[in-house]
């Protein structure tokens, strides 16, 4: 029995919901993305997105050009304004992440993903420099500087790796850093700018990246990396099958920039994890499962206590960097699956983002909180480790401080109920169902929802709550007087006398 | 276990859905009623609605002036055309009830209603056959003649009782029905009109209604009545508990015009049941529950082999013959509460509405179907008689013609799941509940969905449905080839084997 | 030729939109008012309405009922929630007008319009009180009191008048006022309440108003009256013709209040004219006509020099004073006619929201604005006095600062211009036009458009508007590079040289 | 003074709306293709759309893989149905282009477009008829085979051009089509199939196809073929300008196949020009201007005399063959613009789509038909020769069959009026304008919309129109008895006489 306080003990963070990644800039152009970002917006609400490639070719922003024997380059905002016109419209600020080449400036032929993107560096930084400030100006001059400063600018994506950043060559990032971080206070000082966005593993890149920019004295603004927790893989086709670490595990990396950058000169600057979740790969089975959603939910009630931002990688199934996806579940990085199929892991955000500011209790199956109005809601998981699947359910008893009657809203995710893989399965796993079977996913996606009432007995409100298999569940208790009228008697529905229910 | 033929038995009669009714002609000009309508639309699809008032003064139709010392009248279309415009947007044609008598041409100062119906015959029957005359005109002139003798014509509503029709006054009624059946015919002979639009308990109006029309040589095109199953009534504030007949007694109801008039000059006219629920009253709780449901689930699977239709009465809960209603579940007659707020009932018609045309098998608690697609679907549902509540669920099995894998969608309303009332009863039946309370309903109205793979067994598929207390399910079953590759494995979800689920 | 200065000379008053009319507050209900109130708030963004009819009859607001006995009274505040909920959706704000009397409270059967008002004093002051008290307690319960404190509460309407209040007894209207007054306080002191909410030519009555409550010490937070200018009047059927006074005379109504109680305890109140419009008949053809829009420019121009708010009546014609409207256009108050038809007067104030808060010029015919971004907007007119109508058009001149190229989109809206009247009379005044026509009037009411660009002479740019006969227009000057490229040439468009245009 | 007569003349043909293109397959998923289609259908309503690249690589269609050892090929249609949902719900069938080749398909590098169309040959014949099969069966699966029937299926785009088809082989084309063609009967004998989609000016390859599907007994069920009037081209940055020939010369493109094929097998085949306008190429501002639409009209008048369908080229400006447009006006193909801006050829087509089916007379300048309630509605335009452009407006004047009196609709668009292109040239011709220009340009895209009345005279109504330069009207002339009330007097206005306007 879990004795929860009346008094808040802490405040919870918005780092949670502070950001959520996007595959490609590109991709917020698609119809299936918008319908999917209008969804996550009504019921999760991020502040922010971060998606790869806003220079990248399919961006058209950069168009060379040769008039009466004279080069020249225009720059067409296009698709663009059109990226960011569409998530300001749904409430979604940019967090900028410059990259990848475009062509007409790279240095060699090298490409990541089905999408192409150039990984090389600049051939002239001083053309890098001038795109970097054509695109913030023009940022500047359609959204006005009070919004753009609010926008984070990251240099490029992992450059730690070989894939995503030519050798891995950590000079020739930090150059690149240097000149784009100059570029960008150029155009306004009070832009924010940072880096340098490595993957898990290299955090020994954070100690030199500090030291560079201390040496050469070049602007940063916030420190970023990113934060997975899966193991060795087996690939099959379409797909892969990987261990995963605890969920701890993830908060210790969200937690070592802090602890690693302590007596540097960027210590105490945000830290934001600009990717995070289970598989870093978009074709692992374990994204569209429950068990996805109760293994991270520890994570995202406590992700705050260490950054400013952790971004969930991604916010739907409109991606391509293995190319077009073969099946409405392939293991994509997606909280909402293409036709805006609703998998465990939205459900989870969608809890969270109904909990109150003020957290009474915190543990490791629950995290109880309390709204300005006295309503009490709290987030309840089955503990999973990612070692190993659970035989059973899991059970949560909460004792709550009580303000008279009651009535409880009990919404349950688990291995059988508001589960989109477990419908899917039962279908015979269709790789392109019909439209009536989509409807019946999203039917079968739903949480599972009861209310009953609870009466207090010596000032508490006793909860005994029954997850399922690798449950999750937004439990919201309310206090309401009984206004069922003296007269009212459901044994007389039938005129008659007997309980007509 | 109820073995169900692969051969078709006989075609499912779209009687069932042809109307709605609606409280008041005026009523459809809510924004409340136009959100119900559009949901009912979307999920049923009811082909016509028939309103009481179309020409009662709130529709401002008849406006007496006078100009130079000459009086005049001016027929005024602005709300008419709103409402009807309404409805025919949504896909619901009108099913017109000519009444009440507005106060310009009444004779005498009698009302029905909190809104106050005048249900006096004319002053004048050249006055009233005008006004039929114009409002057919300018019904013609806007919609075309095509589509306005598609819609039945009505004269008045219940003349059997005195609350409707001033002293009951049977030969009052004949001629009002005749002045109206022949300026009817005046504007177009293809229109259809038809009565008497009779309450329960006075079947014996219907012979004399066609000696009557025979011997002055009026026009009749279609008979009309109304049933309803509620007996002796307790009165309570805001409500009412009343006795129920069993379900049977409704489709005998249905069928006694056919019985009577055979033989008579109205033999073989289409029987429009142009109202009918358990009862009769907009304040018996019994509406809202799941009883109702299941109690009306053998009416609409077999109510149309005795009639061409039969008008649930009502679509939704605005309406207000007994003034505004004081709380969110009121024992309306809707399909829908204020808000959209979806019943049991609701449920039964949208489950219906999946039906296929072709009847495989029909029973006590089974109406079986399949789609031409091969698709089968049923309505199943606790066989219930009105008298007496049930202590527990009800189970149906069900052997079916199989063709290969399949998996089968269940849909469960019952005591307990898909209950807007038993939710709001668990929030202390409050009077007037915030938003959020509101939204909890809607999530807790909803269906429980479950999906499931069904093998076939020597050519056949068994299936076992548990239905709930007071319940009703939709069951369909989808062949569907298990295209799961064979490479998939969910014990390696974690990479290490063990079921992920 | 005005000479407009660079620099700004006063700051445009909110008080223009601070509140608009609402004819009755059950009207909100309407689905057609719906759709009205969300095109004037996606064009015009009103801050509040105001409304009759609060607690009459007709919302259900006072449920008597007798159990066992024992007579008892509920609330029902299913319709109270409804038109707030919709309200706040469009992101309106309640102005909370308290009238009329309940027939359960009342102490006569006196009522006012065809929706019958009873304009008689509670019966039981203390009844009227405890209404006044469950009213408030609730929407705090289900708004927050945060909100209902920015909620002004007005006591009745225009009590100074035989027709809204019994022999406009002012002594009986002072003991309501401070009555109501007592209560709301009671529920809340941050409550604002006020009065006494008299119509035109009256205004004796507000130094008497303003003895009252401080010879009594009766809470008071603000004073409001209305305001109109028509004079005599012929009746016509549906209608009527009354002669104007000059637009001054309406800022002289407002400015009143403000003269009268200076030096009373009342002194440095907030006024607010919780109705003004040219004519105060719902039947009057001038509030159709472009003539009401010119006219009452330089009210909207200048009304915020004088009071806190002026509510326009009406918002729509979804209006039931004298009945349901016999035709599309009938002299209704309302920006909007049914169906969302724009008249002029929708444009006047479509107009004044695209203005800027920088004021640089205003006059006769003109209020020169500019937005943060440098952009200048103005609001032009035609000068008209309300006595004679207009021979021809008007011209306007300005000489503006200018700031490089820029470019003029003109919108204008006069007799033949978006001007939803003068198309309807083209089609011949259809009492009922189909919705083939009413799509071509909603075309025709559109303001024609005009863009062209204006180069800066002498660092000055200068207009020549040319407004149409009673024409108002918004004219936009903003800033632009020529963006045209070098290489582009018109004449070539057929690939031969010519202007193809 | 053109006389038409009261007699019906002819049938205006379906053909003009039977079809529009759609730049390349994949481009439906963008959301602003689909907010454009919704408009497009909306105002216009096309019948199907044709578009390049359904198994083009971006559509993930191909999809190979190797599992143990062994190759196979998983066809993924996740984007294909998105793409033919999106068209079906809103109302628009797909007329299917196969091609281009999948990489994994193609027997060389080649490839066309900026989004790399790969334009050679199948290495294998049968793997390409295998893809035909699966996608024909899927389609069948999906959308059931009645509709799928109705879908024509075209064999390849333009072979007849090397950048199309590798070496533009005229022998390797006809055995594509065989090969097609027979795996198409193979999946349904009644699906229908055809080529072979020829550029202008090779016309020589009908007969010579003719010939070989006979030779070979290749099922053909249409011919198809395109058509422009674009000569030599100047190009210059992101434009070019071309030379036009004229609109006789559309209608003469149209009518040869007709010619051609007379006497050979394929004689009386239905031809389908799948591709048709003013420039082939993308860039050519000749498509912004109201030129285009006067220049087309007589085409969209007569084009159904000669083909089954002739498909604009293209809905929208979501459109990439010369990669990412960078202007919101860059000469590109569409109807509309990005963000849904109107061009004058968008409402040429949505004029027309106003028009009644009787045709009543036609001419150089005019076309003018009937509705079934007995409304005339008129196209009319300026002629226009595409060799040069026009110093001004045009004058049409009609003597039309009289029904009383009448009021008159006139819509213009021209040089001036409902014009985004002057609107955009006046703004400075910005390449990325903020979202209030857009909004503007919005509004100055309308149609100048005017209503009068006219008087019969000895039976005839006489209608002078004035079109702008380079202008289309659409005017329509609608009886209507003259409402205005006996008392109605504008004189009165101000309750004073003169006319208040």
């Amino acid at each position: 029995m879990i004795h929860v306080p009346a008094q808040q003990t802490s405040t919870l963070s918005p780092a949670w919901r502070a950001c959520v990644g996007t595959g490609r800039t590109r991709e917020v152009l698609h119809a299936d993305y918008r319908d999917s970002l209008a969804l996550v917006q009504d019921e999760i609400g991020f502040g922010a997105s971060r998606a790869h490639g806003i220079v990248h070719d399919d961006m058209g922003l950069v168009q060379p050009y040769t008039h009466e024997g004279v080069a020249g380059t225009r720059y067409a905002f296009s698709y663009v304004d059109l990226v960011i016109d569409t998530w300001l419209d749904a409430g979604v600020a940019p967090f900028l992440e410059l990259g990848f080449m475009p062509e007409a400036l790279a240095s060699g032929p090298d490409t990541v993903f089905w999408w192409r993107g150039n990984i090389t560096p600049p051939r002239d930084h001083g053309e890098w420099a001038a795109l970097t400030r054509a695109l913030l100006t023009h940022l500047i001059d359609r959204y006005g500087i009070e919004q753009v400063r609010t926008w984070p600018i990251e240099v490029w994506n992992e450059p730690n790796l070989t894939t995503f950043w030519r050798d891995a060559d950590e000079a020739a990032y930090h150059r690149l850093y240097a000149t784009t971080a100059r570029a960008v206070k150029e155009v306004d000082s009070g832009l924010q700018v940072g880096g340098p966005a490595i993957s898990p593993g290299s955090d020994d890149w954070l100690p030199r990246f500090a030291d560079f920019v201390a040496s050469v004295d070049v602007p940063c603004d916030f420190v970023s990396k990113h934060a997975y927790t899966s193991g060795p893989a087996q690939e099959v086709p379409f797909g892969v099958h990987q261990t995963l670490r605890p969920p701890q595990d993830l908060l210790d990396q969200f937690a070592s920039p802090g602890r690693l950058l302590a007596g540097s000169p960027l210590e105490g600057l945000p830290v934001h994890i600009t990717e995070f979740s289970s598989s870093y790969r978009p074709d692992n089975p374990i994204h569209d499962t429950a068990y996805q959603a109760a293994y991270l939910a520890p994570v995202l009630a406590s992700g705050g206590d260490h950054v400013a931002s952790f971004s969930y990688w991604t916010l739907c199934d409109v991606f391509e960097e293995l190319g077009v996806p073969t099946a409405p579940l392939h293991g994509g990085f997606g909280l909402l699956g293409h036709r805006q199929l609703r998998k465990p892991a939205f459900h989870l955000y969608s809890f969270m983002a109904r909990l109150g500011e003020a957290v009474l209790a915190q543990g490791d199956d629950h995290l109880v909180t309390r709204h300005p109005d006295g309503r009490i809601s709290m987030l309840l998981w089955q503990p999973l480790d990612g070692t190993a699947v659970a035989d059973a359910g899991h059970r949560v008893r909460l004792s709550l401080p009580a303000s008279g009657p009651a009535h409880v809203v009990e919404r349950h995710v688990d291995a059988e109920r508001g589960n989109v893989r477990a419908g899917w399965q039962a279908m015979g796993s269709p790789l392109a169902p019909d439209r009536r079977a989509v409807e019946d996913l999203h039917d079968a996606s739903a949480p599972a929802v009861h209310i009953h009432r609870v009466q207090p007995v010596g000032g508490r409100w006793e909860i005994d709550v029954r997850l399922g298999r690798h449950g999750i569940a937004l439990v919201e208790v309310t206090g309401s007087a009984d206004q069922t009228p003296a007269w009212s008697d459901d044994t007389q529905l039938l005129g008659l006398g007997g309980d007509a229910g």
